[in-house]
């Protein structure tokens, strides 16, 4: 099954709004067994709509519009679609029901507007909306099918999981669908983990199962996707590629599943050892607390940290000695080693971690560049510094030092010596 | 001048890849006074590539396309383009050399296929690609220009801003263009501030001026677009509706800019009133230090903070009464009050700001249920704390909460007795 889908909406041709709908749409329909074949976006403009729907409802089984069906006179989906199909609108009463309902509950007057969105063309079937006030349409023309969605990208989702997706399976049939299945990694780069690590996957691969390798700053995952005609299927597909790059990747790999980022894995062994951590933050100003405080359940392994800006709160909260400060900076090895120590002992925890350096766009030198990070480890049984050079951009920067710093607390945890990204290790 | 916009990938029909190329170009040529009429996203697939690529030709003044000119056997544009046009594929002898050059500074081998790189077809004008291996093409074709620029977003960008805009400019003479301006406010929602505050404008808009209101976590932007022939036309078209808009705002406004936004606002406040702040945080976990900390200079003001998850860190980093935590629970005015006391008394500092609450999806209770935040706020002569209720969204309610506090800090400075959102002041 092809599909072509036209986004409405002078926001997107402008620039105003990213086109996410078409990425989500897409998305979902390759994971149904649909090939998407053409994404048009186009204005509130009626005949070109007219003219847009037509060709593609002419060379494809399936169009999917999104937006231009709100109450103002920019919305021309439901006038183009009537008018095209030679149909009359009407008011459908159960979702005019609904509607004002909606604005009862909400406590807004229900105006002629409002009115109209409950009208629909008398040639649809009515996909019941029960998350907003604009109802999606879905028309039956033989060979080709029309879904009719609002833009609102909740609402939208909303149709498409619980409407639209059931009638396109029950139309395909046992058709080939995708699936994917993900396994996370850290503290490596994407070229070294595709070339060195992993290598070669061709013998491997064929037209039904790939790889990708999707970089993000907390790593990079990698996504097995195969196709078949039951999960099953797609299963047994995908088995061998993971096993073997589970394999291939060793203690690189944090674990599987889509959602799997590396606080959440470090999250996940804390909690299974019983550690508690702690962190003591100058470059990053709160990254890496954030990051890891960003997992549910976080307060079973994280007792907090100390964000410690001016050099007097690295003496006054961590026990950072002022000789230290004046002799080697405060972007220095001694002071990245007593930060995490301090922290730690502080707040009482199993473990500490800290970060010091040039964040950046400005303060650099020609000795401590900007970009320049020392990350210090304390444990009760080690106690070591990093030293990275990063970028130029103080947001990178910042990111990047909460990755190597969260990815050097689970490789401590499970004895590894090796470091992320091969970065070498300053004992105290 | 009309344009069509097509977009060539796979990974953009099957949603791997957001347009956002589409959306860049659509803003730019918005501001050059290019109206965008119709956005093509379409696969690898030459014989669609020429059919869209001729029909698009037919219609419009102007057609870019993004991607397709990588080295590999799915990269069909030059192709297309070529058997389109009637033209020969020929080497650039300057793209090869300098593709060579950038070959040979990676130190990575040069291959066949890279050679490929090196081909256009000869009808038209290179565009010299200094950032990446895919030159840029310009065709002119009479009443109808065509731009062939590269995927990878900052080598198209280098190539529009430096080759395809002045054209453009050219090619139009006096044409109008477009620009905006920017009004940040905070601490109210989308829909107050305009129906109440603002209130109508149509006195002041005609079809040369309007008027948007973009909401984000940090608050609403307001941006007055104006079309004109100059620069100094446009601001002239802008001035009256911006005045309007500041005085009907009043201190609800931050500024101006289009890059303005709340924590930089705060932060030039606190610099020119040199006043020092510090941050206690429980359900925010880190997020208020790293929004203060993302503003480059920050450290003029800041002097850090205590990240305290757990109830003990709450008593002993920051001083909170055991009693009070026992009797109120750690989500409950007095112990907001205490941290923000504490941590500005512990860190010498003029402010001090607190939060706790319940961030969720767990942990809620029928009287303190997830997304219910309180908010301390400390200085030498003010104490008080804010109440409120945001989502079930973890995530979210981080946003937000943070939001409302730093707000909090910049009215308090001001003097301004209402708090954001209308919350409720509860003194100490």
């Amino acid at each position: 099954m092809q599909c072509q889908i036209i986004s409405i909406g002078n926001e997107l041709l402008i620039g105003d709004t990213v086109n996410t709908n078409a990425s989500w749409l897409g998305q979902v329909l390759t994971e149904t067994g649909v090939e998407v074949t053409h994404v048009h976006t186009i204005g509130d403009d009626l005949a070109k709509m007219k003219r847009v729907l037509q060709a593609a409802l002419s060379e494809t089984d399936l169009v999917i519009t999104t937006g231009g069906l709100g109450p103002t006179h920019d919305d021309i989906t439901k006038k183009a679609v009537a008018e095209l199909f030679e149909c009359e609108l009407i008011i459908d009463e159960s979702v005019l029901q609904f509607i004002k309902k909606i604005f009862k509950k909400r406590n807004i007057p229900f105006s002629e507007s409002n009115y109209y969105q409950a009208e629909v063309p008398d040639c649809c079937e009515v996909l019941f909306n029960t998350q907003g006030t604009a109802p999606g349409m879905w028309f039956d023309r033989g060979d080709t099918k029309l879904a009719v969605l609002p833009g609102v990208p909740f609402e939208m989702k909303h149709l498409m999981n619980d409407k639209v997706i059931p009638r396109i399976r029950k139309i395909n049939g046992t058709t080939e669908f995708r699936s994917s299945h993900y396994i996370t990694t850290a503290g490596i780069g994407e070229s070294t983990l595709s070339d060195k690590v992993i290598g070669d996957l061709s013998h491997l691969l064929d037209e039904n199962v790939s790889v990708a390798y999707l970089p993000s700053p907390q790593g990079t995952r990698i996504r097995i996707s195969a196709y078949g005609t039951s999960e099953a299927q797609i299963q047994e597909r995908i088995q061998p590629v993971a096993d073997y790059i589970k394999e291939k990747a060793g203690y690189l790999s944090l674990g599987e599943g889509k959602d799997l980022v590396l606080a959440k894995a470090l999250g996940n062994l804390l909690n299974e050892k019983g550690l508690w951590i702690s962190v003591a933050e100058s470059c990053t100003g709160g990254y890496v607390a954030n990051t890891i405080t960003d997992i549910p359940g976080s307060s079973n392994y994280m007792k907090g940290g100390v964000v410690s800006y001016a050099n007097e709160v690295k003496v006054n909260q961590l026990g950072v000695d002022t000789g230290d400060l004046e002799k080697h900076g405060a972007v220095s090895k001694p002071v990245a080693l007593q930060m995490a120590k301090g922290v730690a002992q502080r707040l009482d925890t199993d473990i500490g971690i800290s970060t010091t350096g040039v964040a950046g766009p400005g303060g650099g030198t020609q000795e401590k560049p900007v970009g320049m990070v020392w990350i210090g480890f304390w444990s009760t049984d080690q106690h070591f510094a990093l030293q990275a050079h990063f970028t130029n951009d103080r947001l990178i920067n910042k990111e990047r030092t909460a990755a190597v710093a969260l990815e050097t607390v689970r490789r401590s945890i499970l004895n590894i010596d090796e470091m992320p990204y091969g970065l070498k290790k300053y004992p105290a």
